[in-house]
């Protein structure tokens, strides 16, 4: 039989010990931290029904779902003019009742209305799943990523918003990833968009205007003239796009600006309120007042989160805001959430780009016995159990392999402690400890050897 | 529009937070122990070509493949007469290539073959992900579940088994069931096999031998007639069927039964090694040998592990094996391995029966505020702020909703701590702390406080 060169699916990956050893650095501080927080975890099936996915991401997003193929003889049922027409779109809602899931929104909007009288509101939810989008892979894109999602749902209270600008800080800084952390509410954006007397431009205005940094002035003028915005529109709104100023003298110009529009007022209050209670968390990385930040606009109601690394110029590494009905769709109306999503694969990115994988997310495995036949391993084993109970990960080279050999393993998995016990060494009690990155060497006693790696990665002992 | 009422897909689960916690303290318990062992994580992702997957489960298993709707127009260049024919099973073969992974074992071996040049031998990794199965659902039984893998690939020494057992004890240890570990060699069933002149039966016999508690004596005698056993060969093989004493006292009448079989001989000889292996390790749980093991046989060419919780009536909660060319079918041939599974739906089940779980997988969250207004939580947050630095999981209620919602909530979400910290208390610098289990009551500093909880959940301060 021919032999298969193996493979796997175009934008899929797999996750070698030391790539999993820095995810899960990244993972687990994120958990921690949305822990600390109160954030409890809740998982859902990979597999949704369809009617759950379908229409919630728009046409773009329903091509973009993966389709599960129903079990069985699934043609059987099945409309022999429809397959003859060679409708795909048609087909496959007949041949498939169930996707993957695109994301953890949805599947969290139908969890939280399944569950409804399981849970108590306000519910806070953590979640950090793998999501899949046939979209076409590219640098940094893939076809299978995780989201690690949290949110709080059935409260208005701007103090989500700030424990959730607490969470971010508290995350990069864990990190030691410096970022910039944006703040905006959409209901400045209508507030604008209703001073300009454009109510329905709402979203083509933002749209452009998010574009600013990226495009310059002129170019957003362009768009919005295209928009069928008048010169004394763009007039109007000239001063707020040339404004510079931080997030204090951003507010008092808005203050001006939007003195006309009830609802820009009752954003500029809500952004003032969650400035003056970010103040209370001790936060260490900067945040500002962006009047630029728009993201998925039609989606948020109030506070729009986005967060950029210092230093790198990558994406978006985390992202959020409040929405105000997102479980209407599966028939619970009316109750307000708001969450963020970090980007687990930028953030390794950034702390890959910037070179600050803790030393110790290089290798597991503490310490290596050297395999030099029965009668030592006989000496090694109960050792090795010992420091195995003390919380150091403790291996012993399972073959009496060649020397060379068994130090290459050592060496290619970053193990730092080689203990080499041989003949003599057994005769002796005696274990000589070799240091792979000093290359320092020293003969100790099982107890004594106990005792040094112990203190050394501060185990109690 | 007409509200969906929210499900999720037959045979899959959401997880609820109690359950994620619970489910975390197996999971995070079986990684400590395989880490400890020197185990390094990997992933693969959930979809594999279906190349990779097919004729690997046998034909049933083939069945139970979910397998992806190939993007697009997936109908293009689909033979019309295939369609018309109405063969699912050809059709599916045409529009999907990719599907869900049905194990952790054939995508593990597919890694190996496709990373052979940058993995070190021998290989030693763990991999928890979830696997997808068709398969009817049941009592138990998902289509959706986690499988909890650990394997050493690229070494033939039978310290390697002996570590694997050390692996299970060490788990159910910490998990505090008390288990049977159970071993055999699937070379003393081909000795058996040899000794009554059945080569060919190897299959056969076991299978019936492996169902001798279940159905006696009688009904396996009956079942082996039935396959061509004579009353000679039965009359031979009663006395081992019978033999009833401890490991040592069989592998001595193994040695006689035996001792014209060059295979059972080897066989007996590497079990006798590993139980003086296991010897080394100091085990806390049972192990002995049991001669009717012979799970997945057609795939174990060593030893056979599985393992019974005792005082529960449940399948095995955890198995395995070593077997010789898992990564032959993917083009390299000849590397020996061996590995084990731990069943982690089953041993929820098993935890949650014997009602062990611990107390302290029951909530997340150590302390709730209790939200009186702006002035109050003023105070609260920077405490709180600090309460999270120490490493306590501390919420405030985010609305100041009435006292009785707000107890509610910690009652429900089994919050042991809630701290009232009202107009008068602010006034006063001090907290009201509650212990929700024995209704205590005690007015205490910021500080005063921060020590107290710090010292109960013995952190550092």
């Amino acid at each position: 039989m021919a032999h298969q060169k193996p493979s796997i699916p175009r934008g899929t990956r797999d996750f070698t010990p030391l790539e999993m050893i820095r995810r899960n650095f990244i993972f687990d501080t994120i958990k921690q931290v949305f822990m600390l927080h109160g954030f409890l975890p809740i998982e859902t099936p990979a597999m949704e029904n369809l009617s759950t996915l379908l229409g919630k991401y728009g046409e773009e997003g329903d091509k973009l779902l993966y389709r599960i193929l129903n079990s069985g003889d699934f043609l059987s049922g099945v409309d022999e003019s429809a397959l003859n027409a060679g409708n795909s779109g048609i087909v496959s809602s007949m041949i498939c009742d169930r996707g993957l899931r695109y994301d953890l929104t949805v599947p969290f909007a139908r969890f939280v209305v399944q569950h409804q009288h399981e849970i108590t509101f306000p519910f806070k939810r953590y979640q950090i799943q793998p999501v899949w989008r046939a979209d076409r892979p590219q640098k940094g894109r893939y076809r299978e990523f995780y989201q690690c999602d949290a949110d709080i749902i059935g409260s208005n209270a701007l103090i989500n918003e700030a424990e959730f600008v607490s969470i971010i800080d508290k995350v990069f800084l864990k990190l030691n990833v410096p970022v910039l952390v944006k703040l905006n509410n959409r209901k400045i954006l209508a507030g604008i968009s209703e001073i300009l007397g454009e109510h329905e431009k709402l979203t083509g205005l933002t749209v452009a205007i998010d574009k600013l940094d990226k495009i310059g002035k002129e170019k957003v003028f362009e768009e919005l003239t295209n928009l069928g915005f008048s010169n004394e529109q763009l007039a109007k709104l000239q001063p707020l796009l040339e404004f510079r100023g931080n997030t204090s003298e951003k507010l008092s110009f808005l203050d001006v600006f939007l003195q006309n529009s009830e609802t820009g007022k009752k954003g500029l209050e809500e952004v003032r309120e969650l400035f003056n209670l970010c103040e209370l968390f001790s936060l260490e990385n900067e945040i500002e007042l962006d009047i630029s930040l728009a993201r998925g606009l039609n989606y948020y109601t109030g506070a729009i989160i986005e967060v950029k690394a210092k230093n790198v110029s990558i994406g978006s590494v985390c992202g959020g805001g409040r929405y105000d009905d997102l479980t209407g769709i599966f028939g619970l109306p009316g109750v307000s959430g708001v969450g963020i999503s970090f980007g687990a694969d930028r953030i390794y990115d950034v702390l890959d780009y910037l070179k600050i994988f803790p030393e110790t997310t290089g290798g597991v495995v503490k310490i290596m016995f050297v395999n030099f036949g029965k009668e030592e391993s006989a000496f090694i084993i109960p050792l090795m159990f010992r420091l195995r109970e003390a919380g150091i990960e403790a291996e012993l080279y399972p073959d009496p392999a060649k020397m060379k050999k068994q130090m290459s393993y050592a060496n290619t998995n970053a193990i730092p402690w080689v203990a080499l016990v041989g003949e003599e060494e057994v005769k002796n009690e005696l274990i000589t400890l070799k240091n792979m990155n000093s290359g320092e060497q020293l003969s100790l006693s099982p107890d004594a050897l106990l005792k040094k790696l112990t203190a050394y990665y501060s185990l109690k002992y």
